[in-house]
């Protein structure tokens, strides 16, 4: 029931490299989506991804806030669970004004002990100057603990770099 | 003809890196800068740098935009061309208004089947918080991909940190 | 006498790492933590980390500014000094407008003949897009220089990632 944490920056491939991972086990893939659609066009947009990895052979399965128990319902054995992505659903839970605390301790319990293999990505977003907007400090101090976290618990975790996994851990 | 791609922050010593990397072949030196100046002070600073390469064996070439055409003029075996840098060209074409997918992938033809061997410094850009303004968006996104891309053609892929290399690929 | 440069981004986890390294060389350890208190809250947290590390053996010393003066008289044979942190320091410089040029060639004057082990912490900031405010861009102008030259002095750096060191040189 290994994880596996895959960071990586803006547009640095690291879906596309979560779900080359996930292929390459065969198992069945489900599709772990966090982004909640913000105008009628960004729900297009999800449509059209949906579509696209169905026909790929992945069940996509959207939860935005709820993160620990979508992780419960959906990983078992035999079946790769790919979340797409951390930071997304971070964001989600500040801009609804959820407890972060209680939210990602219900998370890393599920981590601590899986009920299915995992990929989970994020964005790696704690290399920049220190931003300007307290929320945006927030919200890297948030990332940059969870992805702490996680990263104990994960078998194997990369940093994505043009495309290309460097290994951190595993 | 193999392509080099050095990844770096700012003021990470990757064009010192790449200026290494190039001296070591041994071929003659061929600076493609993509730097247009922005005032007086910025045309003395960029001469300065133009007659300091001279006196080191390298002749510098300037091209802003039209950076496949310069590429596909300039490289041919036996020479080395260093490009810096693939940022500050992305930049200039979009402050230009120009193309972005056609100059993008022009380039990218030419690095599919360089006429010669060359390094192609670019600033890695993508590690921090999702930039408040469009256009920053827009840029990191274009470089992110842009670096994806030319990392499946480079034989080599750098990722410059205080001034020594970690290997991305090769 | 050697020197280690641990980088990190924010809440990367550099400084648990820095410290689990200096515990584990079994030396005396002295924290020099460069922090100014900015109010009575910030004044507090730092007192408690001081009496926490107090409890783990650790002595602090406080010093923003005279970051070589410090080192001089409190880094020597048999003792781990560990230095938290160098963007901070830089911050301090620029905030009380002291000359940087040259206090960072005092500090790296102490590198190049180092008077005692020191493991010296430092946030990596050069991977996001340009900063709109000058003094940001100074700065990280300013931190990206910096660590080049500690890094040419450094036997061992690092750059943490989720908590995980990966090694840059070493």
């Amino acid at each position: 029931m290994t994880l596996t944490l895959i960071l990586g920056g803006a547009r640095s491939g690291k879906s596309r490299r979560a779900e080359a991972l996930a292929r390459e086990t065969g198992l069945e893939g489900i599709y772990l989506a966090t982004a909640e659609p913000m105008d009628a066009d960004m729900a297009a947009r999800i449509a059209k991804h949906r579509e696209d990895r169905a026909a790929h052979g992945w069940t996509t399965v959207e939860e935005p806030l709820a993160l620990a128990a979508a992780l419960a319902g959906e990983a078992r054995p035999g079946r790769m669970v790919l979340v797409e992505c951390l930071t997304t659903w971070l964001t989600n839970l500040m801009v609804h004004g959820r407890d972060l605390e209680a939210a990602t301790a219900e998370f890393l319990a599920w981590c601590a002990a899986p009920t299915g293999p995992a990929i989970l990505v994020s964005n790696e977003v704690g290399f920049g100057i220190v931003p300007e907007h307290k929320m945006a400090r927030d919200f890297r101090d948030h990332a940059g603990r969870l992805h702490q976290r996680v990263a104990e618990h994960a078998a194997r975790v990369e940093l994505v770099v043009a495309g290309i996994p460097m290994t951190v851990k595993g």
